[in-house]
């Protein structure tokens, strides 16, 4: 591209925010720099339309199909699926994954939320399914689903993310995958429920209360401890999942919801809340799902997600098409509340630009955001970095790594990277 | 019930909003209320629990099913379903419903949009279709759909509402339906795309444009005027809906998101966008979509959808279970903007107590509306009232039958309710 033409992008887009090419936030309302920037190109994005309708398509000659009573994606994104990763003989044991790279928005389609189970999807009978609450309470009870129907109910937009995503960046060699290979066990759903502290009040927790130890109706009865504190905050009984009843896959008839909490802890198929003074260290909590320290000992009951983020667009799979204008677009969270800040940097961290972040930007959930870069064609390197409201930043993949024992890959929070090579390959870097 | 459990309800809710037992909006978030309300009950809600885990019921004795690369609703949630008006024999030509009485929170799930479509669903092949912009543009442009995922992208939640929808209320005798079949033609979803104003910027508008011709790819090309202002303002080329791919249903691979403006509009299929200084009078914005005045004649363009809400629960088929604590909860939103107030009355009018509204409150978005009531077990009638940040406030059905010929049925905003017999039968009812 000329020095004149890389000028009047910077004018038009209001100033260069970032070394390599990142343009200012503000750009992207601004009319002009794409037809700049795009049309600097040597093909071309937008064709010139010669004539119009003179060649309508087949489909407009023939009646449409009727109408469906559920409707499924069209035929042409059948390559729109989750992935799976699952223990050899045990078709019931592992994890999918949301194809985060194909997707767009915050939310999470319901059809390709991560699943993660311990021995497979179990099929509940609403109807015969109950929610006890008992141990150090006053009035232990029993709720049908139809009697938690009659609670007063809320809704909350939030993601769920396994502890175990993004494990692989433990590995000495970065991973050659897609972004949503490499951080798809995380979704983001609408989730309506009754709120927990309304059933604990119900019950009349004791007061030498400190833990609930919460219980899922599957094959393995997952079990999780989890503080009381937290179920008298903002913790649910999500009977919904983006309107409709909540799928299988995330606890059909109900599931426990722990915002910010890691996912294994958001107990699906929850048929039991035993209010305790003390957890109870079951399975899930010290054989898995903690934190190997270099000395050989291990964290337990490290619960929160860490501020996090990751570029989707562009990442590995996604060849650029020549220099020119992009948008450079990702997804940030935290379980701590909101994200207040993603920075951009196409340089390799030397440089970093304040991205637009999608509003409504709601805490625990995912927040997209989107910076414009007039990528010059020379080999760069993009990472984000995320700040949430407390102040939390994501370290550098290396001050993580350095915090624990080789093997643990649990609440990975690094700052992640893709490098673009001269011919438009978008690679997985460390950085 | 007695005088005194209602006076300790009253108390630990905070107090008495409005007559007929609807209780303060705060009292949702107090532990004892429900203690009070639900115990008070003959049958008490929830049960107390003797023994825990004795009989582990058989789901959790066998190992689950394993993933499933796209997921579907659970099996007993298989009456969740769209329901069909469909002109006979002509298959592709009416509407479907979503069914917002079965459904909770303020998302729509894409499998249960509601349809309407004038010759049924195109099947189209994403790699051949072309979004052209022509007429009165310095630059005619055609944009592949692979072209427009290179430019800037935004997300924003908004409703779709049919400019048809609750049109049975023109009727003398009030519709014995469910919410969804009153309603339905009504879904809400995060839709993502490029915002039509970036477009129109490449193309250069010349000065003496006014409107904008937009046409769909189905087999009947269904065209629809819209002003330029509206193009320059929040109009979106949707790709995306609910973080997936459009659905066939909605328009696969593109379709013209027009915010608060009359479901018809938001032409799905979108092919052609032409820029003129005058509307075309096209078939759907003369034979349909038009309001027929009590004097024969027809008022053309008017596209926005007004304040409006439903009560969906308690609503037709949802029989009370006896007097007690319930929860009304229902669904508000506005083509004009955020939604400000919904008011609730539980004496068909008489007296109103404002509901909580489920944050975040967005614009041109569904809205959720929570308040508690304790129902004293005699017949009464339940009406919603909701008034949006312009201040516009829904009229009786009264007032807005008034205002038209007795066969016109677009744009329906009335007030609207529900009876409460002393059996706990609910019925339509015309308030």
């Amino acid at each position: 591209m000329e020095e004149r033409d890389k000028a009047k992008i910077a004018e038009l887009a209001g100033g260069v925010a970032a070394g390599n090419g990142l343009l200012d936030r503000r750009s992207l309302l601004r009319a002009g720099v794409l037809a700049a920037g795009i049309a600097g190109i040597g093909a071309g994005v937008a064709q010139a339309a010669e004539s119009v309708g003179a060649d309508a398509p087949e489909w407009m000659k023939t009646p449409g199909r009727s109408f469906s009573p559920y409707g499924m994606p069209s035929k042409w994104q059948e390559k729109v699926q989750r992935s799976f990763t699952l223990l050899p003989g045990r078709p019931g044991t592992g994890t999918s994954r949301t194809p985060l790279h194909l997707l767009e928005g915050t939310l999470t389609p319901n059809g390709l939320h991560f699943e993660r189970h311990h021995n497979g999807v179990p099929d509940i009978d609403p109807n015969r399914h109950e929610l006890v609450i008992h141990g150090l309470v006053k009035r232990p009870l029993a709720f049908s689903v139809e009697t938690l129907m009659r609670y007063p109910m809320e809704s909350q937009i939030h993601f769920v993310e396994c502890s175990g995503n993004s494990g692989s960046f433990n590995q000495r060699e970065p991973q050659q995958t897609t972004a949503g290979g490499l951080n798809g066990l995380l979704s983001c759903s609408e989730w309506t429920g009754v709120r927990l502290a309304t059933l604990l009040g119900e019950a009349e927790v004791n007061r030498e209360a400190k833990w609930v130890i919460a219980e899922g109706a599957d094959a393995v009865a997952m079990s999780r401890s989890v503080p009381l504190e937290k179920c008298l905050d903002d913790a649910m009984i999500a009977l919904y999942q983006n309107g409709e009843a909540i799928r299988p896959e995330q606890g059909y008839p109900m599931r426990l919801l722990l915002p910010g909490f890691e996912g294994n802890m958001n107990v699906k198929w929850l048929r039991r809340l035993k209010v305790m003074n003390e957890p109870v260290n079951a399975r899930d909590e010290t054989s898995h799902y903690t934190e190997l320290m270099p000395n050989g000992k291990a964290r337990q009951y490290m619960f929160l997600q860490g501020v996090k983020s990751a570029i989707i667009k562009p990442s590995f799979g996604m060849n650029m098409k020549g220099p020119g204008f992009y948008e450079v677009s990702g997804l940030a969270w935290s379980g701590s509340g909101r994200v207040s800040k993603v920075e951009v940097s196409a340089d390799g961290g030397k440089s970093w630009a304040a991205a637009a972040l999608t509003p409504p930007v709601l805490s625990k959930a995912l927040t997209r955001f989107r910076l414009a870069w007039q990528w010059d064609g020379r080999p760069s390197t993009l990472m984000s970095r995320a700040t949430d409201e407390k102040g939390e930043v994501q370290p550098t993949r290396s001050v993580w790594v350095s915090q624990y024992s080789p093997i643990q890959f649990y609440h990975f929070n690094g700052i992640q990277g893709w490098s673009i090579e001269a011919d438009g390959t978008v690679k997985h870097v460390y950085v």
